[in-house]
């Protein structure tokens, strides 16, 4: 009887193209899946992630799921995959979850970190973790800048013009920037966000973190829809995907509500 | 007329044969060195350092001085040497110092930070920068027997055989452990350490931490001067020079302390 075991891994992004499996292309979805075949020696893996993640992006908490037909304990996953992904990736945590649940239909929220180091000179440790800009920015109008995404709108403005989306509309929870020492984060939690979608709000904040725009033009942009009107794409290395909620409950009462 | 420049520099111990320039190996000193040969054209450069470093240690301010003729202003060195350094060093101030200041006669006490990532699975993000103890440490216990390294002692049980030091005797000012979230912090600040004395530190907390060992007999293991019997010597990617603390007044009353 095949299982459908959903696994939580950590990555870091520097080194990949990305989570999709593209062809000639270092990815996080293939060296998974490569892992999966060594543990399982199953073939032709169908791994299915939470996300499409850019080059260079990273995950402290990144779902995907997978089925198989072999006899290894669902929590034992974890340990099993360890022993053959690369050190850039860490499966944190293998359940079953039941033979209906797909990631991408149950998902309903999902929370991204952008990090910045705001310091004169960068600190070597950070530089693959963070986007490093020397100007002081201003806090308190970055996060009047952020309550302006709070809602339901249409994105348009704060997407890549590839995106193969069919609507930009998208509803935003939460977003506070807060600032530690010399780092600042961006937190934001939306139901979902289109293609760059984060590093431009990142890259808009900053505009208004140094004063080159006003926290409320922020409002103005979206309604413009024009993506020529706000920031720059923010680099990828500063950003993570930190948690994706998802929920599920099946006719024999197996349910659960993130994880 | 010679100038002496300090630099403080941090820098991703990562991927160098530690601080000290070596034949063929590849070494901070040696790419800093470059750096001032490449903004000045000098040859030839005398770079003094602060400390030996092992492979693979980081550090977040690392002074060091060197002379040069050059005419660049010793504030604008900062900016000259980052155009030529590689993005795993970085100068972050610097400034001129009396002719016959010297960072090794005139340090009075350096502060270490040794990272220890203690969760079940690490986070890939720290792998370069912490070990990974996936077993609950007891804290209490752990600054129990930092407190025993306090004071002036004999420090030979806590030093590698190949010391080549005149005296084994140090004093530590202050040792605490700290835990924030899943990440612990051993801070050790002290007038000096013998070579791989940190590491060999946290080795034997980490004893104490997990319950092999009781906090007290640290003292024992200081009277005992026997490197047998005190802990591992802990791998070199935890460890951070977090500050060197330097003191100097010449005849002109240039003077300062630490900075």
């Amino acid at each position: 009887m095949p299982r459908n075991i959903l696994l939580h891994v950590s990555f870091d992004g520097s080194l990949y193209h990305g989570w999709q499996m593209q062809k000639n292309a270092h990815t996080v979805s293939a060296e998974i899946s490569h892992a999966i075949s060594m543990a399982t020696g199953e073939q032709a893996i169908q791994l299915i992630g939470a996300s499409r993640t850019d080059a260079g992006v990273h995950a402290m908490d990144y779902p995907c799921h997978f089925t198989t037909e072999s006899s290894i304990p669902a929590d034992r996953f974890t340990y099993a995959l360890n022993m053959y992904l690369p050190d850039d990736i860490v499966c944190r945590k293998s359940y079953e979850v039941p033979e209906d649940f797909h990631i991408l239909a149950d998902t309903y929220k999902k929370t991204y970190v952008y990090v910045i180091a705001n310091r004169q000179f960068p600190m070597p440790f950070e530089r693959r973790y963070s986007w490093h800009l020397p100007k002081e920015l201003d806090i308190d109008a970055m996060n009047q800048a952020a309550a302006c995404f709070l809602g339901t709108h249409d994105f348009l403005a704060f997407c890549s013009s590839d995106t193969t989306t069919k609507t930009t509309i998208r509803t935003i929870f939460d977003f506070h920037v807060t600032k530690q020492d010399e780092m600042v984060y961006l937190e934001v939690t939306g139901d979902g966000f289109l293609y760059n979608m984060v590093r431009i709000m990142a890259g808009t904040l900053r505009e208004v973190g140094i004063g080159k725009m006003d926290p409320l033009y922020v409002k103005t942009l979206i309604e413009k829809k024009d993506r020529t009107k706000s920031g720059m794409t923010a680099p990828p290395q500063g950003l993570f995907l930190k948690k994706v909620y998802f929920h599920h409950t099946n006719e024999e009462g197996f349910s659960w509500v993130e994880s």
